[in-house]
Formats: structure tokens, C-alpha cells, sequence
């Protein structure tokens, strides 16, 4: 039972505000897309707020739940996407999974290799060799600046290195579609995701996006980041239109900036509303600890407050040769 | 923090398919609610399917859950929907912050008693005098014919016998508003749901709605009914209509009706598309079992593809006095 729209996600739940799965099922939805959920873990929010509840799916459980979906005939989806999943063990299960299922059929795999941002790790690093022994199987990543630098140990420091680092990924790991999703190149108050494929003859195609940030810190922006570019590469590629492999990444790109600004621009908006005035500060006594928890529930993306924004993204910024 | 449409669903998740948090989940976001869901169990696909991996959320981690969402100020749900709910300790804790929750503010408390249908129980038995406790709490409720039974000890034959088991529930145990979401009275291929309500002089308003039964076995129904009931519900609550109780909830359930079958008649749509003429058979051997199973998928809700139907119900059937 194949079907043109249908995902395996595998990544985190959270009860409360959108990060892993929690992110990527709804726009993935209203897309039109049936979303295979497979959690990670199940926790009562994402552990920014540092207190949090729930446990962490083990690899034996995670394998058993994998081995239903095969036995009952649940492994015919088109895409597979990958995120947040917590230990080398768990990582090296669902490498197996995805390797049988692309021997099985035709499917593209979109990893999002997600192990921190801004000079932090935030996962175990066992999962580093784990992922970069991933990269072989994936059609298309979503690496951030930080991610791209661990997974290829160049820095990014200058734009010959983000080259340098991109033909890595192109050509030692064989990665055909990688979109760079935050690179703070470009002026102040900036951000760029950088868009690289390779072509029919391996050269290299790589186009620059540049739009300005919108300030605060959101979680789960990553997330709907690789789950939109999916869909909205999808909707490229099946399209009539006939794109080259560069044209079908770079307008998937394009949409899903466009959505996520919507997206931001209203959560930023809400939050200016029911945040006081002196709540934007940051400091760890427990009265503070109070506000900071208050901060991060009003900053949770507004999803299901911006459904148009996610069906129809309002393009502003186009992509320029890198 | 409050919000007008935000519940706390407590349900079930599951990878593929649409029960539990996954059945009400989709629909509630798509009307613009915010969906706290505290997931129950977390397997690979309902259990209808024989085969399936994963695990139940042991009441410890449930109660951690629920921790944490009170101490991180993520209470202020103005909904709380609860479904399949395993155990009797787990329930017992969910009661215990319910009735929690509701001394600390205004909020509405709809509980479906996931029990059993077509007189089969298929929970332990431990829960049934704790749902009946719960009903003290409970300001809607959406059992079937079979959970009115369970919680009443009436058989519901006849006619007056349905009145009885009314007045228990409205009175013994004080529920507002009672729906019964399926009962097979009328005539063959006919379904009906009845709507009852206390008026403020204690007096029972009761209405019948009657519509085709759309034939085939299809899981998770339950569970976007009261999902449904619940959104409908608040936007008959929060119109300028100003309608009284028996009427919003009459205009609520006869719009979560409407919706329904609109998913079913997609769904049923789908199944027939893709499963072979053969394959309505119900033996249990081998090779049976692989068809049973296809069957199933086939048959799991055409949610995504139903959007049209769950914002723009088409209401073509409407409540009589009962």
C-alpha cells in the first residue's frame, strides 16, 4: 500500500509545545500527508524548561515497536525522517531499519542530524560516528552551522569552508540534497541557509537564502524546518514543472523559510502580548527560574494558530548563487 | 496562561493509524485548538491489529508527567478530555489531578469511559468502579450503549430502560450532559446517538438523532467523536446564539454526526478502492491473518484527507425529542 504523501517521522514527543514529532506531524497534516509517528521519547515538554516528566523510549522497546511496523506491513511509506533521537544505540536500530527499508523500496530519507546548536551539544556525542556512518543512506540533510562542523570537522568560520565542507558531505558521504538551515553569515540581525546539490555530472550547485532573523529563541524551529522542506520538496519534485534536482531544493527552501517566518513572526507577536515588560532576562535564582519557565510557554510556536501561513508561504526572499 | 480552545487530551498514541490521542489530535488542531496530549501508551499501532510493539506508560511516569506539567504552570487547560486510559492506577492518578485541577479553575471535564463495545469489555475490569467515581467529575460524557450499561448495571433493551439509565447518570452521579454515542435502536442499517441534558429546574431534556449506519469495522470512531463533540461543544458555547444546554450540546452532536460520516463514507471510499473483493473474510488461520491485516490498514480514518469534512460539517440529519 504505497501512497504518494506518507512519512515515517521518527522522533521526540512532548505533551505540552511543539518540538520533535510534536512540530513536524501537524504541518506535515494539513499538508496532506499521513505522518507514522514513531516517538523517541514521551516526555510532559522539551527539557529547555529543565523540569520535565516522562521517559526516554529505550533501544528494546524502540526495536519492537520497528518490528510491528515490518511484520504488519507498515514499512510502505515513500519518505522517512529522522530527528531527535536520543543514544548511539537507538541511532545504530533505526540505521538497520532505514538501510532494509530502502533496499525494500524506492524512498527518500531526509536526516535531520540534530545534536546541538550554537557550540553546544546536546546529545550524547556516542551519537556523533553514529550519525556520520548515516549519512550514506540519506538522500537529503538538514544539518544547522554547528551540526555541519561535527559531522564534517571543518569550521565554518569563512566561506571557502562552508565549500570545503559541502563537498565533503557531497562526496565522502555521498549526501545528494544538503540545505545548511541557519548559518549567521550575512549582516547583523541576518541569518542564511545555505541550499547545495549535486548535479548529473557532479558538479555542485550551491545557492545562498538570506532574510532577516526574528529575534528570541523558539524551540522546535528546527523540527518543522526538515518536516516542511519535506513536503514542500515533494510538492517540487511531483510537480509539472520539472525542476532540476538544485530548482525542486532551492523553491522547497524558499517555501519553507517563508512558512517558518510566518510562524515566528506570530508566536513573536503573541509573546510580546502576554509577556510583561521585564520578563526578557536571564537568570537562574528561583524567581527567575519562574520567568523563565513563563517566557518559554509563551514562546511556543503558534502552529495551529498559522495555518496559512504553513499552506500558503508568502515568498519574500529568493535564492542567489553562493 | 488561559486560553479559550486548549484541552488536555489524555489518550493513547500510536505510531500508524488513528486511535486515541491519534484519532483526536489532528481534528481538534485543525478547528485551532492547542492539544496538551499525555499519551497513555506508546505502541506501534492498536491492538486491534493482534500484532504490535511498544509499551504501556507505567502510572509512575504518568504521574511524573502530570508533575510536571502542574509544577512548570501548564494547568490552565479550560478543556480535559480523557480516553483509553489502561489500568486502574493509572486512572486513579488522572482522577486525582482532575479533581485537582478543577478546584484551581473553571474547566470543562469531558469523559469518555473507554470500556468495551458490542458487549465485549476489552480493559481490565479494575477500572469500572473507578469511572464510576469519576463521573462526579465529569461535565460531559460519550459512552457507547455497551459503557452506559457498565456504568449504570441497566441493560438498555428498551426505550424506557435508556430513561432510566439517564436519570442515573444526570442524578445518582450528577453528569450535566450525557451523550450515548451509538446505540443500535431504529431499523436495520440505522444508528442512532442520543443527547441528553439536566435543565436548571433539574428536569431532562432527551432527543434522538438517527442516521444510516455506514457499514464496516473502523477503529478510532470513539475517539474523534468526543473529540469532535468537545470543539463543537465550545463553538455552540461561545456563539452569540445564546442556546441553552440541551441545545448546544444538540448542535454539537449533530455536527460531530455530520463529521463523522463524512470521514467514514472517505474512508469506506479508500477501502473499497484498494482491497481485493475477497478480502471481507473473518477466518483465522495464517493466511488469514495477513488479510485481516491488510484490511485493517485499509480501513484506519482517511483523517488527513478529510479536512473539508471536520471544518465544514454538512449537516444532513437532525436530533427529534426523544
Amino acid at each position: 500500500m504505497r501512497c504518494d504523501k506518507r512519512v515515517l517521522s521518527i522522533q521526540s514527543h512532548v505533551s505540552y509545545g511543539y518540538v520533535g514529532n510534536r512540530a513536524a506531524t501537524f504541518p506535515l497534516q494539513l499538508l496532506g500527508w499521513e505522518v507514522d509517528a514513531v516517538n523517541t521519547v514521551n516526555f510532559s515538554n522539551h527539557a529547555g524548561y529543565r523540569n520535565f516528566g516522562g521517559t526516554i523510549v529505550t533501544p528494546k522497546d524502540l526495536q519492537l515497536m520497528l518490528n510491528a511496523l515490518k511484520e504488519n506491513g507498515m514499512m510502505g511509506q515513500n519518505y522517512i525522517l529522522t530527528g531527535y533521537i536520543p543514544g548511539a544505540e537507538s541511532l545504530e536500530i533505526v540505521k538497520t531499519y532505514i538501510a532494509e527499508t530502502k533496499k525494500n523500496h524506492q524512498c527518500t530519507y531526509l536526516l535531520d542530524p540534530v545534536m546541538g546548536d550554537d557550540d553546544r551539544v546536546y546529545v550524547n556525542r556516542d551519537v556523533i560516528p553514529v550519525y556520520k556512518s548515516m549519512l550514506k543512506l540519506a538522500d537529503m540533510i538538514t544539518p544547522n552551522a554547528f551540526e555541519v562542523e561535527l559531522l564534517t570537522d571543518i569550521k565554518l568560520s569563512k566561506k571557502e569552508n562552508v565549500e570545503k565542507a559541502l563537498h565533503v558531505l557531497h562526496f565522502s558521504y555521498g549526501v545528494r540534497y544538503v540545505v545548511i538551515s541557519s548559518i549567521a553569515f550575512g549582516s547583523e540581525g541576518e541569518l542564511c541557509t545555505i541550499i547545495s546539490s549535486t548535479g548529473p555530472k557532479n558538479n555542485v550547485f550551491t545557492r545562498i537564502l538570506q532574510y532577516p532573523m526574528i529575534e528570541g529563541y523558539y524551540s522546535g524551529v528546527g523540527d518543522i524546518f526538515s518536516a516542511l522542506l519535506l513536503a514542500y520538496f515533494e510538492s517540487a519534485r511531483s510537480s509539472t514543472e520539472n525542476l532540476s534536482g538544485i530548482d525542486m531544493l532551492t523553491q522547497a527552501t524558499e517555501k519553507t523559510v517563508a512558512s517558518i517566518q510566518g510562524v515566528l513572526s506570530n508566536t513573536r507577536e503573541y509573546a510580546s502580548k502576554i509577556l510583561p515588560a521585564d520578563i526578557d532576562v536571564d537568570i537562574d535564582n528561583d524567581k527567575e527560574n519562574r520567568k523563565r519557565i513563563i517566557r518559554q510557554r509563551a514562546r511556543e510556536l503558534r502552529l495551529v494558530q498559522s495555518q496559512d501561513e504553513i499552506k500558503h508561504p508568502n515568498i519574500k526572499h529568493k535564492a542567489l548563487n553562493y
